[in-house]
Protein backbone atom coordinates (compact mmCIF):
# COMPACT_ATOMS: atom_id res chain seq x y z
CA UNK A 1 0.00 0.00 0.00
CA UNK A 2 1.62 3.17 -1.23
CA UNK A 3 0.70 6.69 0.90
CA UNK A 4 -0.08 9.46 -1.50
CA UNK A 5 1.34 12.85 -0.37
CA UNK A 6 -0.22 15.96 -1.17
CA UNK A 7 1.85 19.27 -1.54
CA UNK A 8 1.74 22.94 -1.39
CA UNK A 9 4.63 24.08 -3.92
CA UNK A 10 5.54 28.08 -4.54
CA UNK A 11 7.82 28.90 -7.28
CA UNK A 12 9.97 31.37 -8.90
CA UNK A 13 9.00 30.47 -12.47
CA UNK A 14 12.19 32.98 -13.67
CA UNK A 15 14.60 30.37 -14.71
CA UNK A 16 12.44 26.92 -15.01
CA UNK A 17 10.98 26.17 -18.21
CA UNK A 18 7.24 25.85 -16.60
CA UNK A 19 6.17 22.89 -14.73
CA UNK A 20 6.06 20.06 -16.82
CA UNK A 21 8.23 17.37 -17.21
CA UNK A 22 10.27 17.93 -20.74
CA UNK A 23 13.38 16.00 -21.77
CA UNK A 24 16.26 18.06 -21.22
CA UNK A 25 14.74 20.65 -19.74
CA UNK A 26 14.90 22.09 -16.53
CA UNK A 27 11.17 21.84 -14.98
CA UNK A 28 9.25 22.16 -11.82
CA UNK A 29 7.95 18.71 -11.56
CA UNK A 30 11.65 17.31 -13.15
CA UNK A 31 13.18 19.11 -10.39
CA UNK A 32 10.34 17.95 -7.72
CA UNK A 33 10.72 14.03 -9.26
CA UNK A 34 14.56 13.93 -9.23
CA UNK A 35 14.28 14.82 -5.50
CA UNK A 36 11.77 12.56 -4.46
CA UNK A 37 13.64 9.91 -6.41
CA UNK A 38 16.99 10.49 -4.08
CA UNK A 39 15.33 10.35 -0.95
CA UNK A 40 12.78 7.01 -1.89
CA UNK A 41 15.79 5.25 -4.20
CA UNK A 42 12.64 4.50 -7.12
CA UNK A 43 11.44 6.79 -9.99
CA UNK A 44 8.22 8.99 -8.37
CA UNK A 45 5.79 10.61 -10.25
CA UNK A 46 4.48 14.12 -9.10
CA UNK A 47 1.13 14.96 -10.54
CA UNK A 48 -0.15 18.76 -10.24
CA UNK A 49 -2.87 20.33 -10.33
CA UNK A 50 -2.42 21.76 -13.93
CA UNK A 51 0.46 23.46 -16.06
CA UNK A 52 2.58 26.87 -15.56
CA UNK A 53 4.19 27.98 -18.19
CA UNK A 54 7.96 29.09 -18.46
CA UNK A 55 8.15 32.24 -16.71
CA UNK A 56 4.91 31.75 -14.37
CA UNK A 57 4.84 31.97 -11.25
CA UNK A 58 3.06 30.23 -8.03
CA UNK A 59 2.59 31.30 -4.78
CA UNK A 60 0.74 28.00 -4.10
CA UNK A 61 0.55 25.10 -6.88
CA UNK A 62 -0.52 21.41 -5.88
CA UNK A 63 0.32 18.59 -6.28
CA UNK A 64 0.81 14.40 -5.18
CA UNK A 65 2.84 11.78 -5.27
CA UNK A 66 2.42 8.10 -4.56
CA UNK A 67 5.14 6.94 -2.03
CA UNK A 68 6.67 3.66 -1.20
CA UNK A 69 5.95 3.73 2.58
CA UNK A 70 5.67 6.28 5.38
CA UNK A 71 9.14 6.82 6.51
CA UNK A 72 8.86 10.40 7.35
CA UNK A 73 6.33 12.69 9.17
CA UNK A 74 4.64 15.56 6.76
CA UNK A 75 7.26 17.95 8.24
CA UNK A 76 9.89 15.88 7.23
CA UNK A 77 8.89 15.37 3.97
CA UNK A 78 8.67 18.99 3.61
CA UNK A 79 12.56 19.75 4.87
CA UNK A 80 13.77 16.94 2.83
CA UNK A 81 12.36 17.56 -0.32
CA UNK A 82 13.96 21.36 0.35
CA UNK A 83 16.97 20.84 1.39
CA UNK A 84 17.64 19.08 -2.22
CA UNK A 85 15.58 21.42 -4.43
CA UNK A 86 16.85 24.96 -5.60
CA UNK A 87 15.58 27.50 -3.56
CA UNK A 88 13.83 29.20 -6.20
CA UNK A 89 11.40 26.05 -5.44
CA UNK A 90 9.98 25.24 -1.98
CA UNK A 91 8.10 22.91 -0.23
CA UNK A 92 5.88 24.56 1.55
CA UNK A 93 3.54 22.46 3.08
CA UNK A 94 2.76 18.18 2.86
CA UNK A 95 0.38 16.10 4.35
CA UNK A 96 -0.97 12.45 3.87
CA UNK A 97 -4.08 12.52 1.87
CA UNK A 98 -6.46 9.46 0.52
CA UNK A 99 -5.75 7.83 -2.39
CA UNK A 100 -9.12 9.68 -3.63
CA UNK A 101 -7.46 13.09 -3.82
CA UNK A 102 -6.13 13.41 -7.46
CA UNK A 103 -3.97 17.14 -7.61
CA UNK A 104 -5.59 17.62 -10.83
CA UNK A 105 -9.05 15.69 -11.35
CA UNK A 106 -10.00 16.82 -7.71
CA UNK A 107 -9.11 20.40 -8.15
CA UNK A 108 -12.32 22.33 -8.17
CA UNK A 109 -10.90 25.52 -9.51
CA UNK A 110 -8.07 28.02 -9.25
CA UNK A 111 -7.19 31.39 -8.82
CA UNK A 112 -4.57 33.59 -10.32
CA UNK A 113 -3.18 36.63 -10.18
CA UNK A 114 -1.48 39.00 -13.04
CA UNK A 115 1.10 41.97 -12.21
CA UNK A 116 0.98 44.59 -14.43
CA UNK A 117 3.54 48.01 -13.57
CA UNK A 118 2.41 50.49 -15.45
CA UNK A 119 5.07 53.39 -15.24
CA UNK A 120 7.84 54.73 -17.37
CA UNK A 121 10.87 52.36 -15.28
CA UNK A 122 10.05 49.27 -13.90
CA UNK A 123 11.62 48.85 -10.82
CA UNK A 124 14.30 46.41 -10.50
CA UNK A 125 12.74 44.68 -8.00
CA UNK A 126 9.69 44.17 -9.87
CA UNK A 127 11.66 42.93 -13.27
CA UNK A 128 10.27 39.17 -14.30
CA UNK A 129 7.59 39.16 -11.99
CA UNK A 130 5.35 42.07 -13.43
CA UNK A 131 4.49 43.37 -17.24
CA UNK A 132 6.20 46.63 -17.86
CA UNK A 133 3.27 48.79 -19.37
CA UNK A 134 4.52 52.28 -20.34
CA UNK A 135 1.71 53.66 -21.89
CA UNK A 136 -0.64 54.94 -19.60
CA UNK A 137 -3.32 53.04 -18.67
CA UNK A 138 -7.17 53.75 -17.85
CA UNK A 139 -7.47 52.25 -14.45
CA UNK A 140 -11.29 52.58 -14.85
CA UNK A 141 -11.97 51.34 -18.26
CA UNK A 142 -10.02 47.86 -17.35
CA UNK A 143 -11.43 47.42 -13.95
CA UNK A 144 -15.29 47.68 -15.15
CA UNK A 145 -14.50 45.73 -18.30
CA UNK A 146 -12.86 42.78 -16.62
CA UNK A 147 -16.71 42.17 -15.14
CA UNK A 148 -17.16 40.90 -18.57
CA UNK A 149 -15.67 37.73 -18.05
CA UNK A 150 -17.69 37.10 -15.24
CA UNK A 151 -19.83 34.06 -15.62
CA UNK A 152 -19.97 31.19 -17.67
CA UNK A 153 -18.51 31.72 -21.33
CA UNK A 154 -16.80 29.70 -24.22
CA UNK A 155 -13.16 31.08 -23.71
CA UNK A 156 -12.03 29.62 -27.39
CA UNK A 157 -10.73 33.19 -28.56
CA UNK A 158 -9.13 33.80 -24.95
CA UNK A 159 -7.04 30.37 -25.45
CA UNK A 160 -3.71 28.91 -27.64
CA UNK A 161 -3.54 25.67 -29.14
CA UNK A 162 -1.07 23.69 -27.13
CA UNK A 163 -1.38 20.30 -29.39
CA UNK A 164 -4.67 18.96 -29.19
CA UNK A 165 -7.58 21.68 -29.17
CA UNK A 166 -9.75 21.12 -26.28
CA UNK A 167 -12.77 19.84 -26.73
CA UNK A 168 -14.85 21.74 -24.30
CA UNK A 169 -13.78 25.52 -24.25
CA UNK A 170 -16.43 26.28 -21.99
CA UNK A 171 -15.07 28.15 -17.90
CA UNK A 172 -17.06 29.54 -15.66
CA UNK A 173 -15.19 32.83 -13.64
CA UNK A 174 -16.48 32.73 -10.25
CA UNK A 175 -14.80 36.22 -9.66
CA UNK A 176 -12.36 39.13 -10.82
CA UNK A 177 -11.20 41.29 -8.91
CA UNK A 178 -8.96 44.45 -10.22
CA UNK A 179 -6.73 46.97 -7.82
CA UNK A 180 -4.42 49.63 -8.18
CA UNK A 181 -1.60 50.51 -5.75
CA UNK A 182 0.51 53.16 -6.96
CA UNK A 183 1.51 51.96 -10.52
CA UNK A 184 0.46 48.18 -9.75
CA UNK A 185 -2.31 47.30 -11.17
CA UNK A 186 -3.59 43.47 -10.20
CA UNK A 187 -5.86 41.49 -11.56
CA UNK A 188 -7.17 38.69 -9.85
CA UNK A 189 -9.18 35.71 -11.47
CA UNK A 190 -11.08 32.95 -10.05
CA UNK A 191 -12.21 30.28 -12.10
CA UNK A 192 -13.30 26.59 -12.11
CA UNK A 193 -10.45 25.62 -14.97
CA UNK A 194 -8.64 27.70 -17.26
CA UNK A 195 -7.48 27.09 -20.69
CA UNK A 196 -3.95 27.46 -22.18
CA UNK A 197 -2.74 30.87 -22.32
CA UNK A 198 -6.58 31.68 -20.76
CA UNK A 199 -5.45 33.94 -17.75
CA UNK A 200 -2.84 36.05 -20.38
CA UNK A 201 -4.96 36.54 -23.08
CA UNK A 202 -7.87 37.79 -21.15
CA UNK A 203 -5.24 40.67 -19.84
CA UNK A 204 -3.75 41.31 -23.27
CA UNK A 205 -7.52 42.36 -24.46
CA UNK A 206 -7.84 44.43 -20.81
CA UNK A 207 -4.73 45.87 -21.86
CA UNK A 208 -5.56 47.61 -25.28
CA UNK A 209 -8.95 48.32 -23.71
CA UNK A 210 -6.93 50.35 -20.78
CA UNK A 211 -4.99 52.38 -23.63
CA UNK A 212 -8.26 52.63 -25.59
CA UNK A 213 -7.25 50.84 -28.37
CA UNK A 214 -10.20 48.50 -27.97
CA UNK A 215 -13.66 48.54 -25.62
CA UNK A 216 -15.31 46.57 -22.91
CA UNK A 217 -17.57 45.30 -26.18
CA UNK A 218 -14.82 43.48 -28.08
CA UNK A 219 -14.63 41.55 -24.80
CA UNK A 220 -17.88 40.64 -24.85
CA UNK A 221 -18.08 39.67 -28.59
CA UNK A 222 -15.17 37.45 -28.72
CA UNK A 223 -16.95 35.30 -25.60
CA UNK A 224 -20.50 35.86 -27.62
CA UNK A 225 -19.22 34.28 -31.11
CA UNK A 226 -15.75 33.00 -30.87
CA UNK A 227 -13.92 31.63 -33.84
CA UNK A 228 -14.52 28.09 -34.95
CA UNK A 229 -10.64 27.30 -33.22
CA UNK A 230 -8.60 29.00 -30.87
CA UNK A 231 -6.69 30.84 -33.52
CA UNK A 232 -3.43 31.52 -31.92
CA UNK A 233 -3.36 35.48 -30.98
CA UNK A 234 -0.11 35.41 -29.54
CA UNK A 235 -0.01 39.35 -29.92
CA UNK A 236 -2.60 39.90 -27.81
CA UNK A 237 -1.31 37.68 -24.80
CA UNK A 238 0.46 39.70 -21.75
CA UNK A 239 3.98 37.75 -21.14
CA UNK A 240 4.33 35.40 -18.11
CA UNK A 241 6.32 37.40 -15.90
CA UNK A 242 2.97 39.19 -14.84
CA UNK A 243 1.31 35.77 -13.78
CA UNK A 244 1.31 33.78 -10.76
CA UNK A 245 -1.10 30.68 -9.48
CA UNK A 246 -2.61 31.62 -6.10
CA UNK A 247 -4.65 28.83 -5.24
CA UNK A 248 -6.08 25.54 -6.69
CA UNK A 249 -9.36 25.05 -4.92
CA UNK A 250 -10.55 21.39 -3.60
CA UNK B 1 30.82 74.88 -17.31
CA UNK B 2 29.68 71.19 -16.60
CA UNK B 3 26.04 70.03 -15.70
CA UNK B 4 25.27 68.62 -12.41
CA UNK B 5 22.60 65.68 -13.16
CA UNK B 6 20.94 64.07 -10.04
CA UNK B 7 19.56 60.28 -10.25
CA UNK B 8 17.14 58.66 -8.41
CA UNK B 9 18.60 54.84 -8.58
CA UNK B 10 16.96 51.49 -7.71
CA UNK B 11 18.57 47.90 -7.63
CA UNK B 12 18.63 44.60 -6.81
CA UNK B 13 21.14 43.96 -5.06
CA UNK B 14 21.72 40.09 -4.64
CA UNK B 15 23.94 40.09 -8.04
CA UNK B 16 25.85 42.82 -6.40
CA UNK B 17 29.15 43.63 -4.70
CA UNK B 18 27.35 46.83 -3.66
CA UNK B 19 27.54 49.94 -4.32
CA UNK B 20 30.81 51.05 -4.20
CA UNK B 21 33.43 50.73 -7.41
CA UNK B 22 35.62 48.23 -6.33
CA UNK B 23 38.83 46.75 -8.50
CA UNK B 24 37.31 43.89 -10.77
CA UNK B 25 33.74 43.55 -9.18
CA UNK B 26 30.54 44.05 -10.44
CA UNK B 27 29.09 47.29 -8.60
CA UNK B 28 26.42 49.58 -9.15
CA UNK B 29 28.58 52.59 -9.36
CA UNK B 30 30.54 50.99 -11.29
CA UNK B 31 28.20 50.02 -13.48
CA UNK B 32 26.70 53.36 -14.03
CA UNK B 33 30.28 54.98 -14.46
CA UNK B 34 30.67 52.49 -17.51
CA UNK B 35 27.36 53.20 -18.60
CA UNK B 36 27.88 57.18 -18.55
CA UNK B 37 31.36 57.08 -19.94
CA UNK B 38 29.84 54.96 -22.99
CA UNK B 39 27.38 57.79 -23.50
CA UNK B 40 29.93 60.88 -22.90
CA UNK B 41 33.07 59.42 -24.12
CA UNK B 42 34.85 60.44 -21.33
CA UNK B 43 35.61 59.18 -17.53
CA UNK B 44 32.16 60.26 -15.71
CA UNK B 45 32.48 60.08 -11.51
CA UNK B 46 29.28 58.97 -9.82
CA UNK B 47 29.24 60.05 -6.72
CA UNK B 48 26.08 58.33 -3.91
CA UNK B 49 24.43 59.22 -0.56
CA UNK B 50 26.64 56.45 0.99
CA UNK B 51 27.40 52.85 0.00
CA UNK B 52 25.23 49.68 0.55
CA UNK B 53 26.64 46.11 1.07
CA UNK B 54 26.60 43.50 -1.08
CA UNK B 55 23.16 41.93 -1.33
CA UNK B 56 21.75 45.04 -0.13
CA UNK B 57 18.92 46.59 -2.00
CA UNK B 58 17.70 49.92 -3.19
CA UNK B 59 14.55 51.18 -3.89
CA UNK B 60 15.58 54.97 -4.26
CA UNK B 61 19.65 55.53 -4.09
CA UNK B 62 20.59 58.92 -4.74
CA UNK B 63 23.39 60.00 -6.53
CA UNK B 64 25.18 62.74 -9.26
CA UNK B 65 27.35 63.39 -11.85
CA UNK B 66 29.01 66.29 -13.66
CA UNK B 67 28.10 66.03 -17.36
CA UNK B 68 30.66 67.64 -20.17
CA UNK B 69 27.46 69.11 -21.81
CA UNK B 70 23.24 69.14 -21.29
CA UNK B 71 23.14 67.23 -24.72
CA UNK B 72 20.37 65.38 -23.44
CA UNK B 73 17.30 66.43 -21.45
CA UNK B 74 16.43 64.55 -18.06
CA UNK B 75 13.99 61.91 -19.78
CA UNK B 76 16.40 61.34 -22.52
CA UNK B 77 19.29 60.62 -19.74
CA UNK B 78 17.14 58.27 -18.03
CA UNK B 79 16.44 55.77 -21.41
CA UNK B 80 19.67 56.22 -22.40
CA UNK B 81 21.55 54.99 -19.20
CA UNK B 82 18.98 52.16 -18.71
CA UNK B 83 19.52 51.40 -22.27
CA UNK B 84 23.04 50.31 -21.55
CA UNK B 85 22.55 49.27 -17.87
CA UNK B 86 21.54 45.84 -16.59
CA UNK B 87 17.86 45.20 -15.71
CA UNK B 88 18.87 44.89 -12.10
CA UNK B 89 19.41 48.29 -11.90
CA UNK B 90 17.51 51.40 -13.11
CA UNK B 91 17.80 54.73 -13.28
CA UNK B 92 13.86 55.68 -12.16
CA UNK B 93 14.58 59.48 -12.40
CA UNK B 94 17.04 62.61 -13.36
CA UNK B 95 16.91 66.09 -13.38
CA UNK B 96 19.46 68.86 -13.38
CA UNK B 97 20.34 70.61 -10.19
CA UNK B 98 22.78 73.04 -9.29
CA UNK B 99 26.58 72.63 -8.56
CA UNK B 100 25.63 73.13 -4.43
CA UNK B 101 23.60 70.13 -4.97
CA UNK B 102 26.02 66.95 -3.63
CA UNK B 103 24.40 63.08 -3.47
CA UNK B 104 26.11 63.07 -0.13
CA UNK B 105 27.19 66.12 1.46
CA UNK B 106 23.14 67.48 1.12
CA UNK B 107 21.71 64.37 2.29
CA UNK B 108 19.65 65.77 5.31
CA UNK B 109 18.83 61.63 6.17
CA UNK B 110 17.46 58.06 4.94
CA UNK B 111 15.42 55.82 5.33
CA UNK B 112 16.23 51.91 5.44
CA UNK B 113 13.80 49.22 5.38
CA UNK B 114 14.32 45.79 6.79
CA UNK B 115 12.10 42.28 6.17
CA UNK B 116 12.42 39.67 8.45
CA UNK B 117 10.26 36.77 7.15
CA UNK B 118 9.07 34.41 10.17
CA UNK B 119 7.33 30.90 8.98
CA UNK B 120 9.01 27.43 8.81
CA UNK B 121 9.85 27.73 4.97
CA UNK B 122 10.92 30.95 2.59
CA UNK B 123 8.77 31.07 -0.02
CA UNK B 124 10.96 31.83 -3.51
CA UNK B 125 9.65 35.05 -4.25
CA UNK B 126 11.08 36.23 -0.65
CA UNK B 127 14.35 34.89 -1.32
CA UNK B 128 17.32 37.30 -1.22
CA UNK B 129 14.55 39.83 0.10
CA UNK B 130 13.95 39.31 3.55
CA UNK B 131 15.84 37.22 6.23
CA UNK B 132 14.41 34.05 6.60
CA UNK B 133 13.64 33.46 10.82
CA UNK B 134 12.32 30.14 11.51
CA UNK B 135 12.14 30.25 15.21
CA UNK B 136 8.43 32.04 16.41
CA UNK B 137 9.08 35.55 17.12
CA UNK B 138 7.59 37.79 19.06
CA UNK B 139 6.06 40.57 17.29
CA UNK B 140 5.03 42.83 20.17
CA UNK B 141 8.49 42.65 22.02
CA UNK B 142 10.87 43.47 19.08
CA UNK B 143 7.56 46.52 18.34
CA UNK B 144 8.03 47.73 22.04
CA UNK B 145 12.34 47.65 21.93
CA UNK B 146 12.68 48.99 18.40
CA UNK B 147 11.63 52.46 20.01
CA UNK B 148 14.75 52.62 21.86
CA UNK B 149 16.63 53.29 19.12
CA UNK B 150 14.46 56.66 18.85
CA UNK B 151 16.33 59.71 19.46
CA UNK B 152 20.14 60.65 19.62
CA UNK B 153 22.55 58.13 20.76
CA UNK B 154 26.04 56.99 20.57
CA UNK B 155 25.69 54.39 18.05
CA UNK B 156 28.91 52.92 18.16
CA UNK B 157 27.80 49.45 19.99
CA UNK B 158 25.53 49.17 16.69
CA UNK B 159 28.42 49.44 14.12
CA UNK B 160 31.23 47.42 12.64
CA UNK B 161 34.69 48.85 11.63
CA UNK B 162 34.90 49.17 8.19
CA UNK B 163 38.98 50.44 7.64
CA UNK B 164 39.38 53.59 9.99
CA UNK B 165 37.07 54.03 12.83
CA UNK B 166 34.22 56.73 12.50
CA UNK B 167 34.90 59.42 14.90
CA UNK B 168 31.94 60.53 15.44
CA UNK B 169 29.27 57.49 16.19
CA UNK B 170 26.58 59.87 17.51
CA UNK B 171 23.51 59.43 14.85
CA UNK B 172 19.98 60.60 15.80
CA UNK B 173 17.05 58.31 14.77
CA UNK B 174 13.68 60.32 13.59
CA UNK B 175 11.88 57.55 13.72
CA UNK B 176 11.37 53.81 13.76
CA UNK B 177 8.02 51.82 12.32
CA UNK B 178 7.59 48.28 13.15
CA UNK B 179 4.79 46.52 11.14
CA UNK B 180 3.42 43.19 10.29
CA UNK B 181 2.07 41.46 7.32
CA UNK B 182 1.30 38.16 7.80
CA UNK B 183 4.72 36.08 8.37
CA UNK B 184 6.54 39.85 7.19
CA UNK B 185 8.10 41.71 9.41
CA UNK B 186 9.22 45.15 8.44
CA UNK B 187 11.12 47.30 10.11
CA UNK B 188 11.48 50.95 9.17
CA UNK B 189 14.37 53.34 10.36
CA UNK B 190 14.86 56.91 9.45
CA UNK B 191 17.59 58.67 10.71
CA UNK B 192 20.56 61.38 9.81
CA UNK B 193 23.22 59.23 8.73
CA UNK B 194 23.40 55.61 9.68
CA UNK B 195 27.48 53.81 10.47
CA UNK B 196 28.47 50.92 8.16
CA UNK B 197 26.15 47.77 9.34
CA UNK B 198 23.96 49.91 11.87
CA UNK B 199 20.54 48.88 10.81
CA UNK B 200 21.88 45.24 10.01
CA UNK B 201 23.20 45.42 14.20
CA UNK B 202 20.06 46.87 15.35
CA UNK B 203 17.92 44.29 13.47
CA UNK B 204 20.48 41.34 14.87
CA UNK B 205 19.58 42.64 18.29
CA UNK B 206 16.11 42.75 17.57
CA UNK B 207 15.41 39.59 16.72
CA UNK B 208 17.33 38.27 19.53
CA UNK B 209 14.50 40.17 21.92
CA UNK B 210 12.15 38.91 19.26
CA UNK B 211 12.77 34.90 20.42
CA UNK B 212 13.30 36.19 24.32
CA UNK B 213 17.37 35.92 24.16
CA UNK B 214 17.86 39.71 25.29
CA UNK B 215 15.48 42.14 26.33
CA UNK B 216 14.99 45.75 25.36
CA UNK B 217 17.13 46.92 28.50
CA UNK B 218 20.31 45.30 26.69
CA UNK B 219 19.90 47.75 23.95
CA UNK B 220 19.53 50.21 26.51
CA UNK B 221 22.97 49.28 28.25
CA UNK B 222 24.58 49.12 24.57
CA UNK B 223 23.44 52.91 23.49
CA UNK B 224 24.06 54.04 27.10
CA UNK B 225 27.79 52.57 27.66
CA UNK B 226 29.08 51.73 24.00
CA UNK B 227 32.52 50.21 24.45
CA UNK B 228 35.86 52.01 23.35
CA UNK B 229 36.24 50.89 19.76
CA UNK B 230 33.60 49.31 17.52
CA UNK B 231 34.00 46.06 17.81
CA UNK B 232 32.76 43.69 15.17
CA UNK B 233 29.75 41.96 16.14
CA UNK B 234 29.43 40.10 12.88
CA UNK B 235 26.92 37.46 14.92
CA UNK B 236 24.25 39.79 15.79
CA UNK B 237 24.26 41.47 12.48
CA UNK B 238 20.94 40.89 10.44
CA UNK B 239 22.30 39.55 6.88
CA UNK B 240 22.31 41.84 3.99
CA UNK B 241 19.16 40.23 2.05
CA UNK B 242 16.41 41.68 4.05
CA UNK B 243 17.67 45.36 4.09
CA UNK B 244 16.66 47.96 1.65
CA UNK B 245 17.69 51.67 0.86
CA UNK B 246 14.27 53.30 0.53
CA UNK B 247 14.72 56.94 0.07
CA UNK B 248 17.27 59.50 0.54
CA UNK B 249 16.17 63.13 2.18
CA UNK B 250 17.26 66.70 1.41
Amino acid sequence: MRSRLKLIVSYDGATFSGWQSQANRSTIQDRLETAFERICSEPIRVHGAGRTDAGVHALAQCAHADLPARRYTPDRWVSALNGLLPSAIRVMQCRFVSQEFHARFSARGKVYRYRIWNAAVLPPLESGRAWHVVRSLDFDRIAAAAQEFHGEHDFRAFSANRGTPESNTIRTIRAVRVRRAGPCISIDVEGDGFLYKMVRMMVGALERIGVNESSAREIKARLQSPPRSAISRGRTAAPADGLFLVRVRY
